[in-house]
């Protein structure tokens, strides 16, 4: 058995006087612990329901204020058919994986990816077929060749296209409308299921927001979309949900009865009472107000303490990561002397899929640096910029 | 896609005027409702934590907790890295299935067994070989016979034996100590391990408790033990844990991370305040009163009300079952006049694996059926069984 290398990664960074850009972790001093705390009353109004066995489908009151929240993300409002409550939506992309996918299937994922879900995917014995992407995300004019490659080399369609179009871990990139409306064209004509996985979509500093896939792809049900209340309130809750057309929710509700059977009643029913207290859409605004001030402050600090020339990189406007192009050198090696300085982040290598698990042309991402902005706090941010530059000049 | 019966038998149960005996629910009259809510201080004590992404392997308080809690049902102490906080129980079977199994591998099960057991474990493309109980739990002494014809069909040895040694479910039996002797021995010796499932070691009214098989095995890892508080506390809270060899436990956490990362940092923390406040012990005095007074109201009512020599039955010493063996006709048909009557049960076919799925000496439960005590109350007990037994004379 290998040890993991995400969780070595966090026995480094919790090394004392380490500062850690790794994780992609809410900052713990925005969390609402006195309004979350407060809504414990329901666990006394409710309790004859909410330590009950609940429906796999999610707590009644919960799937109304996810429906409420989503209506205008989603352009409709969807069917109670068509929403299923999940434990984070890590969970949604395994149980879709355990419905849709057979061993050595492939789903495309765009290079680099959020490293859960690929392996999430990995469980299922799935293979990946990778799209590059840019500063506007998924390169999705390059997805053809992709999946033409893909096809030759396996004999098979690919299964499913994952992509994490708002503010991507880790790339931090939006896709552009237009690439949106390209990639719901090319997957519906291929009849390949998108899967949007969105979490960071309500966590916007600066630009205009741009439509979800699933409001663009109006009722045609080639877009699977997930979010999350993790990045939004609290990853401790373990409450995410998904919207995709009924067929595939009744699949990943019968797979979830033999897995967990249902998401916790307790967690489900103190998020509801938050929602339902308007208290989300008020935090909502303190997180943004936060996280832009962080962002500014990271991008400053690397513009101060990074040697010049040594790396480039795009000012995100939302979300919890800056991803960093090393001009020289691999980031595997700039992690090692890094952590000697007590500042950590993760090498871009996490976000590609193994080489032997790509069907294709294979990429890797060496060169690359995720840094995240929201957990550190702000003399934090500056100190850590300083000892990644101290390093990166040392080489 | 099939509809899933055990989803079709909740539809029917929900009818207005429905009695019913089918759901294994624990009564939600007996719900610490106040003393459970009022541990919700914890989540402001120590929000920054609890609403922060917990550590796969369980919120540490909690997983102190259930160590002091075990210590006398284990007969020793585990160590941390034997430990691992799930959300139910039914998620330690979907890991250790997930991390064991290879599609086509073969579970020995019990036969009756736990439906949910036979679902996850399908879900990881299992295979049944299914050994007969009676009023003393597995009968060992067939085990031999039954691994030696499932490697006769299939060319291969069992990976895992399935239990419920206490008080099962559905048939109520406990396996005697003799048998669970026999069973350790013969699984060292064979070289495959057993899976101790125990939700209801802790609720016994009657008889002298009987040694955990993992408190049997000693210092031999051929016991894998799973227990949850959906049973002794509440349901709603998909709190469970696993004890098992440290090489398990890590394959274990490594599926897990892929799967939903942890189980949710905010219902764990309430668990372990509610242990630490030494509520739990209280309220477990509590239930099995109550239970045990509901036992011995069904046991009444079925011999007041069961026409003379329509079905036997052991009297439950703990648990939430009765299992009753019809003398004649099959349930299935029972069940649907039944359910005209108003009084809902769940056919034993459903705690059989599928004939196709059950390698060697297919077993079927349609002469049984399982009869929950613990969730109606006192008056719609004997009601049900007045109602069961007018559809049973009828025929």
């Amino acid at each position: 058995m290998q040890p993991s290398p995400i969780r070595e990664l966090f026995r480094v960074i919790q090394q004392p006087g380490m500062i850690s850009f790794a994780g992609g972790l809410p900052d713990p001093d925005t969390f609402p612990v006195e309004a979350f705390a407060s809504c414990a009353d329901v666990l006394e109004r409710d309790g004859r329901t909410v330590l009950q066995y609940g429906a796999s489908e999610g707590y009644p009151p919960l799937r109304e204020a996810i429906v409420e929240m989503m209506t205008g993300r989603l352009g409709y409002s969807p069917q109670p058919e068509e929403l299923l409550v999940t434990s984070g939506s890590q969970q949604a992309v395994d149980l879709i994986g355990r419905a849709l996918l057979d061993p050595g299937d492939v789903v495309v994922v765009e290079a680099p990816t959020y490293p859960g879900t690929l392996h999430c995917l990995r469980n299922a014995g799935a293979r990946f077929a990778t799209v590059p992407t840019d500063g506007d995300g998924m390169k999705v004019d390059l997805l053809p060749n992709v999946i033409a490659a893909s096809e030759g080399a396996t004999g098979k369609r690919p299964k499913l296209i994952y992509t994490v179009p708002d503010f991507s871990n880790p790339s931090g990139a939006c896709m552009s409308l237009e690439r949106r409306h390209h990639l719901i064209e090319l997957a519906a004509e291929v009849g390949i299921p998108v899967f949007e996985d969105d979490p960071y979509g309500r966590l916007r500093f600066s630009g205009e927001p741009i439509p979800s896939l699933k409001s663009l792809a109006g009722d045609a049900p080639v877009v699977i979309y997930a979010s999350s209340f993790s990045k939004v309130l609290a990853p401790g809750v373990r409450v995410a949900w998904t919207v995709a057309a009924p067929e595939l929710i009744h699949a990943m509700v019968l797979m979830r009865q033999g897995e967990d059977l249902c998401t916790s009643t307790v967690t489900q029913a103190l998020v509801a009472e938050y929602c339902r207290r308007g208290l989300l859409e008020e935090h909502l605004q303190h997180i943004v107000t936060t996280y832009a001030r962080k962002c500014r402050a990271m991008q400053e600090a690397l513009d101060r303490h990074l040697p010049e020339g040594s790396a480039s990189w795009h000012e995100p406007q939302g979300g919890f990561f800056f991803w960093l192009a090393l001009t020289s050198g691999d980031s595997s090696s700039l992690f090692e002397r890094a952590v000697e300085e007590k500042i950590a982040f993760v090498p871009g290598g996490a976000f590609y899929a193994d080489p032997d698990e790509q069907v294709s042309d294979v990429l890797s991402g060496d060169a690359f640096a995720r840094l995240c902005f929201t957990f550190a706090d702000d003399a934090a941010i500056d100190e850590g910029c300083r000892r990644l530059g101290r390093v990166m000049a040392s080489r």
